[in-house]
């Protein structure tokens, strides 16, 4: 089989890789049905995380169930399944309190973006579709996965409400998502800080109600000007850099609610000027797992399309074009096709 | 009059200063019943944080109104009153949000150690008990001012409810009473983190269940075998150090709520750490205004005691030995009577 590897800065090859097959008792091997490229897998991309030498990628998924482990009891060969970038029991104390991307079993997916995916915890882990869905969902069905699960997270975990202003910093695939999973959540205004003209298309697509372009305090200047001086009720952090946080929590209001789930890089937070800011702060690896039959059914009774994320579509051997185009930010989100 | 001045670290004096007046029609001035030093006065007491000069002090404060402003409705001459540390309108957006002490017209009071005080926008600041109480509830009645008003927060804004399991990293008045404050809100074990007999008596009397001596790693250990290696469901900051911040995101579950309420003095957080601890976050100064009628009719029912956080009563004008009390750790919090 060949799979996805990173060597190093820019260097993504497709090349022969090991053929993923049952390990413990409760795996299940999947053939994918697609995968993509997320905007997490950029930061090593750009060697703005180190990696140790060779570094299979990838960690978005769905696809059929090919082969089960013997004590794999929920899901069965020939079943369509989606699953979460964590590994997760689904019956541990964390997982029972809704947080199963900190489950005491989690293990992060890699080696995604290859034609067959080892995944661990399969009974916890993955969830299985009625019946196989129509190929036009697909995409759709895949950013439940990851970037709708995240997005959904960031809205979630922000309180967002019927009746919320919100404000979504970060106009990458999680930011749009995020868009619209604070629409679906009820939101009544929400601001999407973007500079992108086809992303801050889609964003109104999803139910952006007004879009910042500014950054800085430029861009909270007009957020506090857009809320009557107020600051909004919740704001949605999907980059993870020490610049979008600050935009993130000094565009809220004192009780407002931040969230953030872009993984952090570089950030430091001060703790008094967290404490004057009066924000609730929540965020972390998104639980996935949690979201997956709503977010499923969501899209399998198309109530939402978050599958244009997806701009670009390639054969999986065409990988590396997939991380280039993100990475020049010439495609929002790069679908990948076994 | 004379009031409470600090010149410097360790220099706080009893001396003549300028007789509080009406100085805006929405003003009270009040003739104090009682007031207190709070831990947050041995900061600047300590050296730990910078004063510009003489600096009058005091924040905690309750007792007879003297005098009102043409503008004030809700408050008369000789009504009994207790305010917050932070004054508030209790009608801006930020205090219809519930967080009063971030109200647009907050200002943060001071010269409280003193027979009369002026207390500015006294109608959303000061709260009126229906007739006067008996001077034995006047110790508990001050707490509600701040010091338990803050601990109060912490277990709101660290959502204890009915079966938590709490942890209180700080055995001062603040940690005492959010003790206190769990044991109200239905938590069912409260860990009280603290190294002083006599502290952790009071913390027992308060509701604690458990008390852990150790800090930093080992702590944390200790918390995490009380809870069967899960963590805390909430824990409660109330000092205001690194090491108080780190014991407390590190004691709870993935999921979990972190309050702070010490003000932070050279608290840094790590965004990564944070990320991955999966925790909520919320903290900030106490909007005590919000707490204050619910407060104060538990006192009058004598449903709490918060008052048996002052194991030291001096007359006001010792209240230099009220501060090196505090500071050598000789008293829990002192009271002052003019």
């Amino acid at each position: 089989m060949r799979g996805t590897v990173l060597y190093g800065p820019g260097d993504i090859r497709f090349e022969e890789s090991e053929t993923p097959k049952i390990i413990e008792a409760t795996d299940a091997v999947i053939r994918m049905a697609a995968t993509c490229v997320c905007g997490s897998d950029l930061w090593p991309y750009r060697g703005l995380q180190p990696i140790k030498g060779r570094t299979p990628m990838g960690h978005e998924y769905c696809g059929f169930v090919e082969e089960v482990g013997s004590a794999v009891k929920s899901v069965k060969p020939g079943q369509f399944v989606i699953g979460s970038f964590a590994t997760s029991d689904n019956t541990c104390p964390h997982c029972q309190y809704g947080y199963q991307s900190s489950c005491m079993g989690r293990e992060f997916i890699t080696r995604a973006q290859a034609p067959l995916l080892r995944v661990p915890l399969a009974d916890g882990t993955l969830v299985p579709t009625p019946g196989v869905p129509s190929e036009a969902l697909v995409p759709s069905l895949l950013t439940t996965s990851d970037v709708l699960g995240t997005g959904w997270f960031a809205a979630d975990a922000a309180n967002v409400k019927p009746g919320s202003t919100v404000v979504v910093v970060g106009d990458g695939a999680v930011g749009l998502l995020a868009v619209l999973s604070a629409k679906q959540m009820g939101a009544e205004r929400i601001i999407a800080m973007s500079r992108h003209e086809s992303r801050q298309k889609l964003a109104r697509e999803f139910g952006a109600t007004y879009i910042v372009t500014e950054r800085g305090d430029e861009g909270i200047a007009r957020v506090k000007e857009l809320t009557t001086g107020i600051g909004a009720d919740s704001v949605l952090e999907c980059v993870g850099t020490q610049e979008s946080m600050m935009q993130a929590i000094r565009s809220a209001r004192p009780g407002g609610f931040v969230s953030y789930v872009g993984v952090p890089h570089g950030v430091e937070l001060d703790g008094t000027e967290l404490f004057f800011a009066h924000v609730h702060l929540h965020g972390g690896p998104a639980p996935v797992r949690r979201y997956l039959p709503e977010l499923i059914n969501l899209v399998l009774n198309e109530k939402i399309n978050p599958g244009k994320v997806f701009d670009l579509t390639l054969p999986l051997d065409q990988v590396a074009e997939g991380y280039r185009a993100m990475d020049e930010r010439r495609a929002i989100k790069a679908l990948l096709r076994p």
